[in-house]
């Protein structure tokens, strides 16, 4: 097959838009020699044209001019590294506009911005591929669109913030407390200085959107995503949790019941340490996928960084030079919620097992007193720890496990618990996910 | 879009074809409302159409006639269920030569006829689809074509056969002996009554040359792997494993050294019991793939079975319909080996770690004779085992881990030690393989 030469436009001279050029540069002939594509990048544009970076690039090619790339019609491909939700979105629309196809890893931008995006690149016959914008070097992205798409997807839990697992990992392995694992990872440069859209799980939401909306073949606003990040995350909590056997993660969960309405939430969450999940530590993600045909499928790797998301944007950029992203883009168009049947179940509706932690005073009666709120909204304990004295000044810690529960009863108990004299300070409440394992 | 009915035929009605007529059924609404293609299923082929299946036919779709399916030329994309190389060899061949796209689970056929079969394709005009071939439902196949083609594959280790590892999995945690998990996986229908191709390594040998051939770009044939299959562990040896922290796998291995030489094999591997696949248990299958830009890469999911492999070959028949799996077909061709620089490592060229069991006579001077034979190969002992009056008739085991030592030496080592006065029996001897984890 004679080599065809694919000329790539970047729009974002960061971390990943150099790993972008790096890859290429390593792999084009190998690439070419694989697929009769030889990959060129034809321009870079970033506001900083000086600062130095960990490639070169050829003189001509780093401009902060994006007219230059849009009007070069030699470029069909166009890749937008810029991230946010801001200039993002008016440099991909102008992407389109100039009839090229785009290729980012952007999610915050998919998921706030994705419906208008996609009908933009419709009406101008062009793609937007976007393997790189969930868990980094890990195909998930293709893996629901093509892989299972023969398949309800019946739920998908996912570890897809490398930071915020970075940081649980840590408490767990090391006993270290929120802040010191927060410092950690951003010492390591796994956490951003302004870690806020890592902890808080939004970063995570706007993956789920995203994979979600694949799943369901219907378009998922971050509005249905319920939200909840790891910032109020304890020592103690990992703790007790881990003597119970649980091991917190931060989850992504989409789950879908019989009668086809979907929850969709992002929160810290204790599984079982035997699930799979429970042994994806430091940066990785992973995400179970639970099929109708497959069964349980589940994707492990680096969810971000450097060298996976390019691997993931030059994937992309192969898949559209051969026309695949074209008719997947196509073929798999999106549906707008309201046309679809799916109802998305709110966090209220959620039914949910529970761990809750409650600082008694050390004194007679308590347990009665605990047990009894418990008793009226009708919650049945699955587990209970007090050690003996391991609370400060005059306090003991009680912890509780319970079973399925609504999250209503639940929210009805702590205000109960709250308010008992023998309360100190807010009880603690963490769901627990019991992720079905695919067994023989 | 308007809705595109794709006409479908099948040869073989067994237990996956049936799941494919299932699958499509149940799915069929769901798949035309995602991709506007109205699957259906136009002709099925198979010698006895009067056993009971799982799923009915509509009157005048099962037919012991396959030119019935060929001459049909409303019928574009066929799929091949025959299984084995004989039959199943003409019949894509002449689906090919009807000018029909091909769909097939078919491992055995592509490890030993894939370049006649891909070379007839192309001279047709038609492409091959072969994502059912390897780990059933998991789509660990445009995972490799796909998602990670700009990746150097440096690696792949996997648990490719779901019988094996069932069988494996139970001799670990059971307690039982090899015939006893075999016949336990029989009576589950997890094993055939003839369970040779899977317990001798062989059906995974056929996945490795699928796998090894997308990863390195290059036709691998069933001759440059080295297969060993399962059926001589005993628990002993999974027990003694267990002792210093092994699980026993059937490993399907692809490793890359720096010179770009190839070692591809298939046998009985103690793995870390820390490492992700130690944990891939039952008839479940796993695949790490070690990539130079994505970092590891790790596939879990069910490997067989009828949903799983149905999952696959419809989502298959998506992909030749929509018309990307003749993009990819076209573009990535696999060369023929010697066209590469690929060179294989013959497994006498491998330098690994092993495990060791030696049955000695109880008596004085044993340790100094058998620490002799390896101190003569050069074998340096990582670790040693030996309980007191834990063998049959005054013998006892002893069980040596080793650091990283030629194949030949150890070879030699065998021989030596087989030969001495003090040796009862055939020294036992399995390759313990350090996966490298991908860590921070």
């Amino acid at each position: 097959m004679e080599e065809k030469v694919v000329k790539i436009g970047i729009v974002g001279f960061g971390t990943v838009g150099a790993g972008v050029v790096k890859l290429i540069n390593e792999q084009a002939d190998a690439i070419a020699a694989r697929t009769g594509l030889r990959l060129k990048v034809a321009c870079v544009v970033d506001t900083d044209t000086k600062r130095e970076r960990a490639v070169k690039l050829e003189k001509g090619i780093l401009t902060d001019d994006i007219e230059k790339l849009l009007k070069d019609n030699s470029i069909k491909i166009a890749v937008e590294l810029v991230g946010g939700t801001t200039f993002a979105k008016d440099i991909q629309l102008n992407m389109l506009k100039a009839g090229k196809d785009v290729v980012t890893a952007n999610k915050a931008l998919l998921a706030v911005h994705g419906s208008e995006l996609y009908r933009t690149a419709r009406q101008y016959g062009r793609c937007i591929a976007f393997e790189a914008s969930c868990a980094g070097g890990v195909p998930i992205i293709s893996g629901l669109r093509t892989g299972l798409i023969a398949n309800q997807i019946t739920a998908i839990y996912g570890i897809l913030n490398g930071t915020s697992n970075y940081i649980l990992s840590n408490m767990s392995s090391k006993g270290s407390a929120f802040a010191e694992a927060l410092a950690d990872a951003q010492k390591k440069g796994y956490a951003e200085a302004d870690p806020k859209l890592d902890i808080s799980g939004l970063d995570s939401a706007h993956k789920l959107a995203i994979l979600s909306s694949l799943a369901l073949g219907s378009q998922i606003s971050l509005d249905d995503i319920y939200v909840e990040g790891i910032e109020n995350v304890s020592q103690d909590d990992i703790r007790n949790g881990a003597e119970m056997g649980y091991v917190l993660k931060l989850l992504a969960i989409c789950q879908r019941a019989g009668d086809g309405s979907v929850s969709l939430r992002v929160h810290p969450a204790f599984i079982n340490n035997d699930n799979g999940l429970a042994r994806v530590n430091g940066p990785f993600n992973a995400i179970s996928i639970f099929a109708s045909a497959a069964g349980e499928v589940m994707y492990y790797g680096r969810g971000a960084g450097m060298m996976p998301t390019a691997s993931a944007v030059v994937s992309d950029i192969i898949d559209v030079a051969i026309g695949n992203s074209a008719n997947t883009f196509n073929r798999m168009e999106l549906k707008p919620q309201g046309s679809t049947n799916i109802k998305i179940n709110k966090i209220d509706n959620l039914v949910s097992r529970f761990y809750i932690r409650i600082m008694c005073k050390d004194q007679a009666g308590v347990m009665a007193q605990w047990s009894k709120v418990l008793a009226e909204n009708k919650i049945s304990i699955s587990g209970a720890i007090q050690h003996e004295g391991s609370g400060p000044k005059n306090t003991v810690p009680v912890v509780i496990a319970t079973h399925s529960t609504p999250e209503k009863s639940i929210n009805a108990a702590l205000t109960g618990l709250a308010r008992l004299d023998s309360t100190c300070g807010k009880p603690v409440c963490i769901r627990i996910v019991d992720i079905p394992e695919d067994k023989e």
